[in-house]
C-alpha cells in the first residue's frame, strides 16, 4: 500500500530550537531511500507504508538518543485505491487546473 | 517504545457519512487487544509502538475493503524517555493540578 | 457557523512538563463558556467559529504570557451544513450503530 | 502577533478528487494577500493571527458554497517571542546547518 506522509516532529524538553533533531529525520529519510521534500511545517514523503513507518519509528528512536526525553509528532497519511498518485501529481492537480 | 496516538480516520468518496467507518476502525483496535477511547474527533490509543501503527495500517485496509477508494489520517504520536505515563496519566496531570 | 473542533497547544522551550500551560488552556475555554472536553491527546470545543477562535488565540496569549518562548499547536476543524450536530453526536453516531 | 500556520482543507461528501476545493483555498489566500506556499499535503500561511484565521475562516465558507456539505480541516499554528521568523527561515535552519 502507497502512501502519501506529512510528517512534523517536535521534540519537548530540548529548548526552544528544534532545527536539529529535524535536520536528523532529513537524514534518517534520506538513509531509508524515501521520495521526501521538506516544507516550513513539516515533511513530505512518499513510499510503501511499512518503509516509511519504520523510517518515522527510526526518527523517534534518533531524536531521543540526541536527548529529547519527549517527544510529539503529527502524522497525515493518504493512501487511495483508485489510482496512483505522486507528490508533484497532487500540486499539479492544483496548481495546473487539471481537476 | 511505547506511544500515546491520537488517531482520526477520514474516508474520502463515500459520501458525508463516515461514522460505520470509524466504528470498523474501533472493531480493529479491540481485536488488537489495545487500550484505546473514542472522542468527538478521533480516538486516544496506547500501545507498543508496532502493535499500534499495525492496528492503523489494518484500518487503512479494512476502510479500503469497504469501499472507500481514497483516506486522509490524521495521527498525533507521543514518546518519552523520562517516564512511563497512560492516557489516563495525561488527563489527571491537568485535571487534577499534578503539574 | 458552529465548528467542533480538537485542540492540542505545546509549548516549546519550557522543559518536558507541559500540563501547567494545558490547565491554563481549560481555563480560557472555561470563561469563555464553550463547551469543552479533555482527552488524552487534546481537547474536544463546540461553539460557533468566531468564539472559539477567539478562545484560542487567547490560549496562545496566555501561554505565551506564563512565559512559553514558542507554541505549536494542532487544530482539527469540522464544519457541516447539512445537519446541526454536536460532540456527543458523533461519539453517539460511532458507538450506538446510528450511522 | 504573527503565525506561521499549516492549513490542510478537506472537503467531505463531494466524492474522491477535492482539488478544485483546495485551488478555491489558494484563490482566497492570494485574495487576502497573505504569503502562502503548497505543499503536497497542505499549504504553508505566514501572517498577522487575525488575518490568517480570518482567511481560513473564508476558505470553509466558499467551500461550503461550492457545495461541500461537510469539511475537516487540520491547521498547524506556530507562534513565537523569543524572535521574528519566516517560513523560509524555518526551512533553511534544517537545511543550512544553521541550528
Amino acid at each position: 500500500m502507497k502512501v502519501i506522509v506529512d510528517l512534523c516532529v517536535v521534540p519537548i524538553g530540548v529548548g526552544v530550537s528544534v532545527s536539529k533533531y529535524v535536520a536528523e529525520c532529513q537524514k534518517v529519510l534520506q538513509e531509508a531511500g524515501l521520495e521526501h521534500q521538506l516544507h516550513a511545517y513539516g515533511t513530505n514523503i512518499e513510499g510503501e507504508w511499512d518503509a516509511v513507518f519504520a523510517a518515522i519509528k527510526r526518527c523517534h528512536q534518533r531524536v531521543h538518543a540526541m536527548g529529547a526525553p519527549r517527544i510529539t509528532t503529527s502524522i497525515k497519511v493518504g493512501t487511495r485505491t483508485d489510482r496512483d498518485q505522486t507528490m508533484q501529481d497532487k500540486i499539479d492537480s492544483v496548481t495546473n487546473g487539471n481537476l
